[in-house]
């Protein structure tokens, strides 16, 4: 199991007893208990779950997602829940409530119910919705992302009401497009604001930095994307009749790449840094010296963290710094041996992770200026695609949300979590932290070992029970 | 007819029969009623030499390269040639020789019987292989490039022969690899050189650079190549997850190749520009003012004439001064949407035109230097390719050949040609060069809308006459 041997430790220690003293909630071991004594049955509603298609990016699986936002909708009314499945021009959004005891806080929930595709079919060791365990692991499409993560909060709500825990207000909204532009909720957010309105925003969308290192994720960069394409010529030309004579647009496009960071690894556009939120000292603890062996990553992925600004540390850089980076770049022959060819063009993507304060859009506008301002005489500059999803999100290292949720991870688990900023976006997060006015707390338990938008998906029957206990500890201590 | 225009001009001038009043040689009226006279024979021959499909590049036609070495060998002897049809490797190589008249310098002619291959079949309107005119143009796959051209050389010493004109020694090499690497006459090149020693080496494999220009082609560049590599992660990392990160190996190879050029265009490898030969007054002058509208060129293109090193005139720039282009760049995601990851690796294709006396290899190899010099830790750099064919080859302005081919042009089409340094590169000429001993001439009536190696390459019957009337006249006035 992932976390336990921390649990051991802790039990070992005999801290578990001492611990969990409140009334009118249910202890680890109850939970434990339920947990175990329910296994067979909701292992078996889970793999119900997993076994609807519910792929949001192929129309074809429309009628399958609109099946899955029915199940899950039937689902949370059999716990307990007030549901409205609403519908939107794409897929429906389940909202659902359950007030709490009076004077409790609101817990808003946030999970999706569609999966990615399943390509490529033939490297899946089993069947992606015919869902299968092996060694302690469930075997399909969204077995972690997200249908394991977000049934685990419900099977915790569950057994919180079974056991009669004096319960907060519950809002839970579960989309069906978070793998495929997540359109509908974002459209949808503005009318729902009232409707969501919560002291915390729980999200188990995410992961642990590695096994057996329970992790609070407190924060998520912004992103911002542009790609340019550079025009020289209507058609390539002859290099050794033309070399010399044109602008190679290959070459003028590499000195702009270049042109974007100094020779310290900063972003040279002017502006791109504007409203920049400097690392605090209680943020930096975190980070420095950091939580885990960072040599092991850099083996892991075979490449050393040394990139970035010169002078700031691997984590801060990865998290709490803004970033530029090239994501793909083309230009002229790109086949076996040679073409002696000036190319006619060149495109570059790029996509930017942003801190808070940074506004997203104003992002793309310097770059956008600082690259124009470049462009050399004769060549022809043109913007394919700009986008500016989201700004960064940001809690604070002992925001109230945040001390429960490391509160709660001690009880489990016995051990400290790790703070954790997530260099990746997940725009909908902040979106919803700002519309519901809620401090998000985000605690998941997956590993990259679960390969989630990869073939053979899988998410430890042990993960899970790690969630369970979480949400059933957390929602049980507000 | 390409330079009737010119022709009529001289005749009206009455400049034609002063111009031509040697004893012993072929006047050009005779050379055109020879012409004219055998036309309908000449062209029957040439549509023979046309219909067989001699693509060097295809193991799968070598019969039939064969099949055209024994043609053209066969058609020399019926000319009056000793023909030794050279066994290679490869391709058999066709040397002809025909003493002159005692006194007579030597003549060596270069030109090659195979052809490029004819995808995409579908888009010629008649077959490659067999022969047709239409509107005064012969269309063929080899029509121009190069059985056009050499077949007009051996219909010139035909006529001369015929009409019993005093001749200078020729000797032929008229190979078959040209189109797909040339190592077969590389390798023979050696051993040859005593056989072909020469005063003269006169090339029709060129062209003109436009209608009406008669060109003579007196310099070519070298070229040298380099693939290179740069590759950071195992794998693409998440962009999110690692940016800030790591090193980018696409931004990285962007630096890489901005570096390779200073602001001013000039190329900042140290060592590059060793050994550069600066452009002499003489050579200027047929550079500035360009003897043609350097705007009609930019307007074909669709680009300007502004790259390469600033502050030298664009035809000195395209093709004696050295230049490194990119030919290709590739790295990451280049499909359509977006990918945020940071690739694993970046490739870049380079080609690097050269001057006298520059080395290929000490070139590819300063380059290299430059390159690994600025690898930052932890990159990895890798050679995927590199190659050095061949150095530039440059006629003086007034070698004897070189005073000799604008006579003859002079004389044929009543006007001055065009002197042109060719920016691209034909490394067996400088070979050829230097094993005989000969001063280059190079004079083709090659168009651009001949098409050569694209879907229906033709070779308008003026342009073939009007390579009849030079070699004629030239080969006559030695």
């Amino acid at each position: 199991m992932a976390i336990d041997e921390s649990r051991k430790l802790m039990e070992n220690n005999g801290t578990l007893e001492a611990d969990i003293t409140q009334g009118g909630c249910m202890k680890i071991e109850e939970l434990n208990r339920y947990f175990e004594g329910n296994q067979e049955r909701i292992t078996k509603e889970w793999i119900e779950l997993l076994s609807i298609p519910s792929i949001s990016a192929d129309p074809a699986y429309d009628h399958e997602c609109k099946k899955c936002a029915g199940w899950v909708s039937d689902h949370l009314k059999r716990i307990g829940f007030n549901v409205d499945l609403i519908q939107t021009e794409t897929k429906p959004i389940v909202l659902a409530e359950r007030p709490g005891v009076k004077g409790k806080p609101t817990v808003l929930f946030y999970g999706h119910y569609d999966v990615q595709p399943v390509d490529p079919l033939e490297l899946w060791k089993s069947e992606p919705f015919k869902p299968e365990i092996r060694d302690g692991r469930m075997y399909a499409r969204g077995a972690e992302d997200n249908k394991g993560q977000f049934f685990y909060f419900l099977k915790a709500v569950e057994a919180l009401i079974e056991s009669g825990t004096e319960l907060p207000n519950l809002k839970l909204v579960i989309e069906g497009e978070e793998e495929s532009g997540g359109e509908a909720i974002a459209a949808a957010l503005p009318s729902l604001s009232e409707r969501i309105k919560a002291d915390y925003l729980l999200v188990t969308d995410v992961g642990m930095l590695a096994r057996g290192l329970p992790t609070v994720t407190i924060g998520l960069r912004g992103i911002a994307a542009l790609e340019f394409k550079i025009s020289g010529a209507h058609h390539d030309l002859h290099s050794g009749t033309f070399g010399g004579g044109v602008l190679n647009p290959a070459i003028v496009t590499a000195r702009l790449v270049a042109s974007l960071h100094d020779d310290n690894g900063k972003v040279a556009v002017p502006g791109f840094y504007d409203g920049v939120v400097e690392v605090t000292e209680a943020e930096r603890k975190h980070l420095d010296p950091p939580p885990f062996d960072l040599s092991i990553l850099e083996n892991q992925i075979g490449a050393k963290l040394n990139g970035g600004e010169r002078g700031i540390t691997p984590l801060e850089r990865m998290a709490l710094r803004p970033t530029l980076e090239v994501n793909g770049m083309g230009s002229g022959y790109q086949g076996p041996g040679g073409k002696t060819i000036i190319p006619s063009s060149a495109t570059v993507k790029l996509t930017m992770r942003l801190v808070e304060k940074q506004e997203p859009k104003k992002v793309v506008e310097a770059v956008v200026a600082h690259l124009r301002s470049r462009i050399p005489d004769g060549m022809k500059f043109e913007i394919v695609e700009s986008a500016a999803p989201g700004g960064a999100m940001r809690g604070g290292v002992s925001s109230p949300g945040i001390v429960k949720a490391v509160e709660a991870i001690k009880k489990c688990f016995g051990r400290d979590p790790v703070l954790h900023w997530l260099g990746g976006s997940i725009p909908i997060i902040p979106d919803m932290a700002k519309a519901s006015g809620a401090d998000a707390v985000m605690v998941g338990f997956g590993l990259e070992e679960d390969r989630i938008h990869a073939p053979n998906e899988s998410f430890g029957l042990d993960q899970f029970k790690d969630g369970f206990l979480f949400c059933g500890e957390f929602l049980s201590s507000l």
